[in-house]
């Protein structure tokens, strides 16, 4: 699962459309949901797959509405109007399932769709979160989140204040101390609702690092335990 | 199989890339690579697939680097650079055998790879026939190639002048007559080569008449009889 948004962001400018933000948060209009499903689903989707297969990884890029992989539908909200912004519905772990077990290494986009003909843009962490919940009915699934940030940090200013292990209590008390950076709650929220939904183990820290994340070396390992 | 090529001319001029041409022919440079990449491979292919889905059809979307589904590489050309332009080298036809029997709909962009991470804009016209001409060996195939005219015509200048049926005696005599328009000869050599290669028939004509262009009541049918 990736993103994309400073690319976004950058095109956007290049073709002079503007970003409505309404309290701090993006609208994704007409123009900027084809801006982002270029981006995202065209762009950098299909760099990554390439890159994979240079490196003998048969990857195939997915957006949501690729073999219906992920169901979603338009965010209603009672004042704020967020545009072409989708809620997932449903991920399709069957067609994973199928692709995984073909070898197959899917790399999905966050563009999702409706059914009705209308692609949506969503938040890349929550269809990761989805798709791990999904998974983890068939396979012992971990979920690892990549990001600019060595792992969670107990000091958003020191990035060797990185807490290497956090559990559902220590979390709990750690955000009732305010000690967690606020940008950082929907991303560890996302992480323990996958938790609690049969996930083993999710990871935080940054891509570079990955080997080290997956051994625990490195970033922030978040269990049940 | 889909194009985009006036779309992505479009956007070419929002950004202010200008289209690079040598001989009349149009170069793919690194920034027109990426500007395909994003309209073919995302904006359109998407919108079709999610369009499909509308229409209870499994679609999915795929370019060439997917599943590596069709491997190219870079034109050389003794004296011009054409830049990132991909000739086709092999159709992954077990992967769009196995896409078909699972009652998924593979929906082809034009952008291919390398194996070695590098993705390549390629004739779509010529894709669609290495396709047709893979999937033969194992399916009745036919190709149906669209465009703007009805069919190929006897006069180009008027629209009803469709010739209903073509073959290759008839075709040689219409060439050497100079009847056959230029623009239309790369497509109809395309569909000769389909038709020596194991394709039972070839179908020209309008898109919006698909249904009659597949029962015969409207484009050009090409057969070897």
């Amino acid at each position: 699962m990736h993103g994309g948004g400073k690319l976004a962001t950058r095109l956007a400018e290049q073709m002079g459309v503007e970003q409505k933000m309404v309290d701090g948060r993006r609208i994704t209009d007409a123009e900027t949901l084809k801006i982002v499903t270029m981006v995202y689903a065209g762009y950098i989707n299909k760099n990554i797959v390439a890159r994979l297969q240079s490196h003998h990884c048969n990857a195939m890029g997915l957006c949501g509405a690729d073999g219906d992989a992920v169901l979603a539908h338009k965010r209603a909200h009672p004042v704020l109007d967020f545009g072409f912004v989708g809620d997932v519905d449903a991920i399709n772990t069957p067609l994973i399932k199928t692709l995984l077990e073909s070898n197959i290494t899917p790399v999905m986009s966050p563009i999702t769709h409706d059914q009705q003909g209308q692609l949506l843009n969503t938040n890349a962490d929550t269809i990761a979160q989805e798709m791990a919940r999904g998974m983890s009915s068939d396979y012992k699934t971990e979920l690892i989140y990549t990001f600019e940030k060595p792992g969670v940090l107990l000091d958003v200013n020191d990035e060797t204040s990185v807490i290497p292990e956090l559990n559902a209590g220590y979390y709990q008390q750690l955000k009732s101390k305010q000690k967690i950076f606020a940008g950082m709650l929907p991303k560890l929220d996302n992480a323990f609702t996958a938790l609690n939904s049969g996930v083993s183990k999710v990871i935080i820290g940054q891509a570079e690092h990955l080997k080290k994340l997956i051994s625990g070396e490195s970033g922030t390992t978040i269990t049940n335990e």
